[in-house]
C-alpha cells in the first residue's frame, strides 16, 4: 500500500531534478573505479579520458548505448537499473568484445508507441501495424523468423533476432531516418541479417 | 491486409492437430543431426540417445528448458521461434556451459496473468500487484534492484537479473510451489541472490 502511493507520486511527477535523463557511467566493473554523470549524449567516452565503460546506473530514463565512438556497431538499449558488467546490457548473442564507448538518449512516448511490419524489404508484401510488446513473433501469427522493412508511426522500438528479447538489440526510433527503416543494412552496422523473432517498445 | 487475416483465423483456430505444445529438438546447431520432436516433457534426453540439445524450434506453446537432467539448473523461457544455437536461448549472463538437458510445457492463461511483488522474503515489507511487463521495476516506482518474494496468483511470468530481461531467467508459475516463492532459493538451484530488475508474463 506504502509503495504504490511512492509509485503513483513517481509517475505524476519528474523524481529527479535533472531533468528527463540521467546515467552514471563507471570504468571498473560493479560500479567501482572513476565515475561520470550525464544528462546528454556522449559521443566518445575517451574524450573524458576514460578508456571504457565497464559499469553503469541508468537513473533516468532510456538510453542507446553502443560498441564504438559515434553510436555505431553493436546497439544496447538500456533502462532504468544497475548494470554490473558487460553481459548484464549486451545480447545473449552478442560478439564478445567487452566495449562501450557512446550514448545517447532515446526519445519515446509509450503511450502511442506504432510500428508497421513488412514482410520485404523497401516496404513491401505482407504488413502488420503494431503497438505493443511481442516476445515471440510467430506465436502472434507472423510467418517466418524475418522481417524485411520497419515504418515506425511513433514511439521507439527494440527488436531482437530471437524469441523472449535475446540476441542482437535493434534500435527503431520515429525520430530518426524518418521513421524508415527499409533493409536490415539501415538497423544498424552489426546487423547481418533480416532475422527478427521478438520486438518491444521502450517504455521510459 | 492478407496478414492480418492469416493472423486472426490463426488466433481462433489451433494451427497444429498436435495439441496446444510440440517442440523440435536437434543434437547439432542449426537444425542439424539427429531430430526429435515432443509434445510433452522430456526428463532426460540422454534416454532418448542423444548426448546434449544444441538448437532446437518451439513450433506450439511455450516451455521451460533447462541446463541439466529432471529440470535443474540454468532455466531457459522457449517461446515459439527458431534457436539455432545455445546463446539464442541462453541469458546474457549465463555462465557458459552449452547444455540443455530436460524441458517441459508452460501451463499459463495470459489474460489474467496476476503476481504480488514483496520487498523481503516470507512475503513481508512493501507489496506491489502486478499484471503487466515491466522491461525496468525500477522505471516503474520499484525501489531497489532486488525482490525479496513473490506470489503468483495467476498465470506464468519469467523474472530477470538485469533490466530489459536479461541476465539470469525465473520461471515463476501458478501452478508450482502454489505459486509461492518466499525466498530466492525457491526460484531456482542456478538463484544466487534476490536481484530482479525486470520481469514479464509468459504470454503462449
Amino acid at each position: 500500500q506504502i509503495f504504490t502511493e511512492i509509485h503513483s507520486s513517481m509517475a505524476l511527477n519528474n523524481p529527479t531534478p535533472l531533468g528527463p535523463w540521467k546515467i552514471t557511467v563507471y570504468d571498473q566493473e560493479n560500479f567501482q573505479g572513476k565515475r561520470l554523470e550525464f544528462t546528454s549524449a556522449c559521443q566518445n567516452i575517451m574524450e573524458c579520458s576514460v578508456d571504457n565503460i565497464r559499469s553503469l546506473k541508468v537513473e533516468c530514463g532510456a538510453w542507446a548505448g553502443y560498441e564504438h565512438s559515434s553510436f555505431c556497431g553493436q546497439q544496447f538499449v538500456l533502462e532504468r537499473g544497475e548494470y554490473p558488467h558487460w553481459e548484464s546490457w549486451s545480447g545473449s548473442n552478442a560478439y564478445h568484445i567487452e566495449r562501450m564507448m557512446s550514448f545517447r538518449p532515446i526519445w519515446q512516448n509509450h503511450k502511442e508507441s506504432k510500428m508497421v511490419l513488412f514482410e520485404r524489404e523497401n516496404f513491401i508484401g505482407r504488413q502488420w501495424e503494431i503497438n505493443d510488446d511481442y516476445p515471440s513473433l510467430q506465436a502472434m501469427g507472423w510467418s517466418n523468423n524475418e522481417i524485411g522493412s520497419m515504418q515506425v508511426q511513433s514511439g521507439a522500438w527494440v527488436c531482437y533476432q530471437f524469441p523472449g528479447y535475446r540476441g542482437y538489440q535493434y534500435i527503431m526510433e520515429c525520430d530518426r531516418h524518418g521513421g524508415e527503416y527499409k533493409h536490415y543494412r539501415e538497423w544498424g552496422s552489426h546487423a547481418q541479417s533480416f532475422q527478427v523473432q521478438s520486438l518491444r517498445r521502450i517504455q521510459q
